[in-house]
Order: C-alpha cells, then sequence, then structure tokens
C-alpha cells in the first residue's frame, strides 16, 4: 500500500502501480502497470475501476501509451481507442482521453506535458471529490435540522468512494465529511452483485475510516425504507445525460423507485465529467454494458482458514445474463450534488453547465 | 432421491425423509426425521423452507409429537408450540399446526387419525398447487393473445416451485402448466440474496423440468423491465393480509414497484391458507423474521473440483443485517391467483374468502 487513501499513483520510475481491487477486502495487492495495454487491461478486467479512477486510469494509460511511442501519434491515437472502448459505459473515460489527446496532438514536448496533464486529472478529481463532499454534507445537516435528527442513515449501492474517485469519492464524499463535521452517521451498505463492490470494497473504505456500517443485501433496501431506517439514498453515476437520467450500477433504478415511494431524498453526486449532454432518454439511448456470466456464477472470498477462493454458486448448467449498469430516471432524483453545487436532475438546470 | 418431485415423504417405517434444500443444487441429499425437534429443527435450519412445505413439516411435526408420546397431550401441545415459532412469518405452519391439533386433540385414534390428517394436508396441497397452476396460466394465455406474444418471459423472485409447495409450487405452477400446454416461455430467475434461493432451488427444478430460463442478480429486474423484457412477474407469498398486502421473501417489493413503474403485471400466486384475515396494514403489522447475519458474509457452493465448500464474501470485521421478508402493498399488485380462481388484492374481495 501507499499509505494514502488512493487507489493508484505514478512511481519514480514513470510505471503506474494501482490497487487491485478484485482482491478487495481479503487481500490488499497492487499492480504495476507499464504500458498502455496493461492500463486498457486494468480497465476491463476490473482491477481499478469506479468512474472517476477509469478516468485517470484512461489519463495515465494514454501517457504510457506516450512513453512507449513518443514519436509515433497513430500507435498514440491506435491505444487511445483500445483505452475508449474498454469499458463502453463511463463517459469519463472518453473525455479523459479526449483531454489527453487535445494536449499530446498540440505538444512539443509530449512525454512531459502528457504525464503533468495525467497528474492534473487526478489532483482536479482530488478538489472535485472535496467540493462534493462539503455540499452533500450540508444538505445531510439541513435534512437533519429539518427532521430535528441526532443521528444519520445514509443508503448507498456499489462504492463511489476513493477506491473509485479519488481522495474521498463522490456517494461516500458527504459520509467521509460528515465524520469530520462530528455528525453522527450509519451507512447501509448494499452488497451490489453480482461483483459485490459494496460488500468488498465500500464496507472496507468504511471499516479502514471507522464509519458505522451495516452489509444488506441488495434486496433489503425496500424494507429499510418501508420503516423509516433510511434518511437519505445516495450513489454515483458513471453517466448522466442532460435531462437528467443516470445510469449507474445495476439496481440503482431498484432503489431509487423505493426512495420515491417512501418519500426519502434519492441523490446522485458526481464531478461535472459524468455529465452527457449529447444524450437525453437515458433508457433508449445509454448503452449498457453486458459482462461475463460468469460474475453471477462465481463467487470469490476467502475460506475459513482465510485462503483465497472461489466457488460457483449457481447449478452447473445454468445459464445467467450480467447487465452492469441501469438507467434510474431524472423524475426519481430529488437532485444532482456536482461541484459546482446542488443541481435539479432537468433539462433546463444540466444544459446551463454544458 | 424419492424418484418424484417430492420435497419430503413419509417412509414405511412412519419416519419422514426429506430433501435437504441447503444442499441444492451442488449435492442432492436427504435427511430422516424421527422426532417433532428434528422437525422443528428442519424448519428452522431451512432444511425445508416455502410456505407449503413448511406447512406440511409442521403437519408432519405434530404427526411425529403424537407417536412420541400418544398418551401425553401436554407434551404435543409443547412439541406444536415450538413447530409454530420455528419460523415467525409463515402463516400457514400456523395453519397447519392448529389444524392438526383440532384432529388430535378430539380423536380416539389418535395416531392413525394424524397421520392421515398430515398425508390429506399434503394432497389438498397437490390439488391447490394443480388448479393454481391452470387459472395462472390461463391468464399467460390471455396476455399472449391480447398482445399477439409467440414467446412470453416471466420474472420470478425466490422459489415458490415444488420445493415450497408439493407438487408444483404456486409461483411455479403456472410455469410447469404452460410447458404441458406447450408455450414457449422463458424464465429470469432472481439469484434471492442472501439465501440465493432463486439461483440455487428454482434454477435446479427448472433444470430438470427442461424449462428455459436464465438466472439474473437481483438487481436487473428493473433494467429488464424498462427494456419491455418481461411479460409477467409471478411470485409466492408467505402471509397476504385481508387487504392484499403480501409478506414474502426480501426483495419483492423492489420488483413489484419497477413493475408498476413500467406497466407489468404483477401476480402473487398462494393457496387461501396463506391468508390472514387477521391483519391488514402489512407493513405495520406483520412480523418481519430477522435472520443471522452470516447468512449475508457466508457464501455456499462448489469449488473448481466440485467438492463443497463454503467461503466468506464481506471483510472480516464488517456487520450485516439480514431480514427475511418484505411486504408488498395491495396497490402494486395486479392480482392474486389461488386455487378459487384470480382475486383482486383488495378487502372487499379478499374478505368473501374469510
Amino acid at each position: 500500500m501507499n499509505g494514502i487513501y488512493r487507489p493508484l499513483w505514478l512511481k519514480d520510475n514513470g510505471d503506474l502501480e494501482v490497487l487491485d481491487q478484485r482482491y478487495l477486502p481479503h487481500q490488499e495487492l497492487t499492480r504495476v502497470l507499464k504500458t498502455a495495454a496493461d492500463a486498457t487491461e486494468a480497465i476491463s478486467d476490473m482491477t481499478v475501476r469506479g468512474a472517476g479512477v477509469i478516468g485517470n486510469m484512461a489519463a495515465f494509460g494514454v501517457y504510457l501509451a506516450v512513453r512507449e511511442s513518443p514519436n509515433d501519434m497513430e500507435k498514440i491515437l491506435e491505444e487511445s481507442a483500445k483505452l475508449r472502448a474498454s469499458r463502453p459505459t463511463a463517459v469519463n473515460l472518453m473525455w479523459a482521453v479526449d483531454r489527453m489527446l487535445n494536449v499530446v496532438q498540440s505538444s512539443s514536448n509530449i512525454l512531459a506535458d502528457a504525464k503533468a496533464e495525467a497528474i492534473k486529472i487526478c489532483n482536479e478529481d482530488v478538489k472535485r471529490s472535496q467540493k462534493i463532499g462539503e455540499i452533500g454534507c450540508d444538505i445531510i445537516e439541513e435534512i437533519m435540522l429539518q427532521r430535528g435528527l441526532e443521528s444519520f442513515d445514509i443508503l448507498t449501492h456499489c462504492n463511489a468512494g476513493w477506491l473509485a474517485i479519488i481522495d474521498s469519492g463522490t456517494a461516500l464524499a458527504p459520509i467521509y465529511e460528515a465524520q469530520k463535521r462530528g455528525i453522527n452517521i450509519h451507512v447501509w451498505v448494499d452488497e451490489t452483485r453480482p461483483r459485490n463492490q459494496g460488500a468488498n470494497l465500500t464496507s472496507w473504505e468504511l471499516l479502514k475510516a471507522g464509519i458505522e456500517h451495516t452489509i444488506i443485501a441488495d434486496n433489503t433496501g425496500g424494507h429499510l425504507m418501508q420503516h423509516s431506517e433510511v434518511d437519505m439514498v445516495i450513489t454515483g453515476a458513471d453517466r448522466v445525460t442532460r435531462c437528467g437520467d443516470a445510469a449507474n450500477k445495476i439496481g440503482t433504478y431498484l432503489k431509487a423507485l423505493a426512495a420515491y415511494d417512501n418519500n426519502i431524498p434519492f441523490y446522485i453526486a458526481l464531478p461535472l465529467s459524468t455529465f452527457d449532454f449529447e444524450s437525453c432518454d437515458g433508457v433508449k439511448e445509454i448503452e449498457i454494458e453486458m459482462r461475463s456470466e460468469d460474475e453471477v456464477h462465481v463467487m470469490r472470498g476467502v475460506d475459513m482458514n482465510g485462503a483465497a477462493q472461489e466457488i460457483r454458486i449457481t447449478p452447473k448448467d445454468a445459464k445467467a445474463i450480467n447487465y452492469g449498469f441501469d438507467v434510474t430516471p431524472a423524475r426519481l432524483i430529488t437532485g444532482l450534488i456536482t461541484e459546482a453545487g446542488l443541481i435539479e436532475a432537468d433539462e433546463q438546470a444540466i444544459s446551463r453547465l454544458a
């Protein structure tokens, strides 16, 4: 580990080192990436994941492509195209690659400028994350004041913490900020099948930070909301259209429906770079990534001796299907928490940002 | 295995043998129950589960209590009370124990009458299941006709097949009937965390029957419904109030919300014995069973050599919570498929059955 809470960092020799999120929470392993192809693979095999970090990785991926072939723009563009294709739903990925290529294609000092731009993208994310945390936490304090609450229960789905967006995430940033402000907070952590990012990553992050939380099956949130055990739902997003529809980890839509049905505020926290101004109707227009059915069949964990182990949990001949994301329609979203402030999930408000 | 599709059967020597559903789909093991205490344990540790079969087990449990102490009514009542407490949400359990005690307390040939009554309860379930299948399948054919469909996609949650209600279940009965009638049917099988009854039991049943199906994470149903991949949702129930609110496996409520939001018919299939005429507001009045958090932490399956294996899937120090059921409000339910016909999920229609 690098000692600070970052999912990736540049080594002195110019290689990129990343926390291998596939082995969390049971093992804290890192992986060194030397080439753009390594970076593409690390994104597609989910060594790294999360909207922001995928963007950071793509930026460093372009830098690695430049390092490999500083005098071959065709090769750099080719590797960049592969990076763009590594996770189809992540709009930050496209955004980061485009931004890197803008710099690279107009630079006279290509390697230094690529490195500087990738670092700049990360540093900007740190500031955004901090700002999202503050704005989100202001909302928490407002709700607590209005409702006279002594403590606050937040439900989150998947992982949008510092493993997803350096340094403190999007959905988890207001929670980290609440801890700083001394608010008595408790988090319901959706397991987030089939890859269990909630049970594996969010719970691991919150344990590290000493924030009280409880893992629940994805099925449980509706019941908790019916019984007033949830004061707010907050998730990240992988893509939000200009009309406010939000693509996020599969199952987010179901939690949004339950929040709406029980009059519980449902927020999406995202950096502005996650907006996709080209699309409006998310259900119709956003391409949803379909992943390997093995993610449904096979579960990773540790056996009773603490050794890593994979097991098959479905019948031998059964088929499965595995969509990575779903789309939550804007009508179910209370608001969008961005570094530029709280924004309504509608076309008028979002278009002002373009 | 007994050769026929039954989850439990009486042996010639008067012991009860049951299919141990905890080892499905990876191992087909049976367990012999000799005492009422064995039966209570088999219900509470989920060797057997499912609304109907729990009732059958409770009936045979009373019979086993009678067999142990035919001349000690106090002991029989004591064992019956333990049976009643073995799964708090299952109304069939209470119903079956009461019915058995009625017979036992007025009988002059207590052992033979207890045995006959338990068998009668099972045989009645077989007929009910058949009837529910026919009525449910009539609805499928009606929808297909109205919408001009050549094939039909049903989503189901948890397991309400013959492992839950002999001989063909409740929610799965119309699917088995559709197969008999030659309808081109495909089933979306919700995994049903944390115990994976869908991935383990429903998929196993459908594989045995040769019915086309696909396992999905519980998070996936909303997305499929948004994209018109689901023509009907059908589940069983553990308890339905006289006002039509339905307690069923945790997560059912979320699927009902998504079906409602996408204008997809949502049916509950249940025998009349599942109605609880005493309660109305299910969310407020139905006691929801809380089960061990280990069911969230620990996953059971087979390793790559096919050997049974348990793994921990959450961080070592993480906490979890595990509610077994949630309540779907009547307003989200298109109709209740019972052996007495299709009934609206409202107080007026249901009260007529009391």
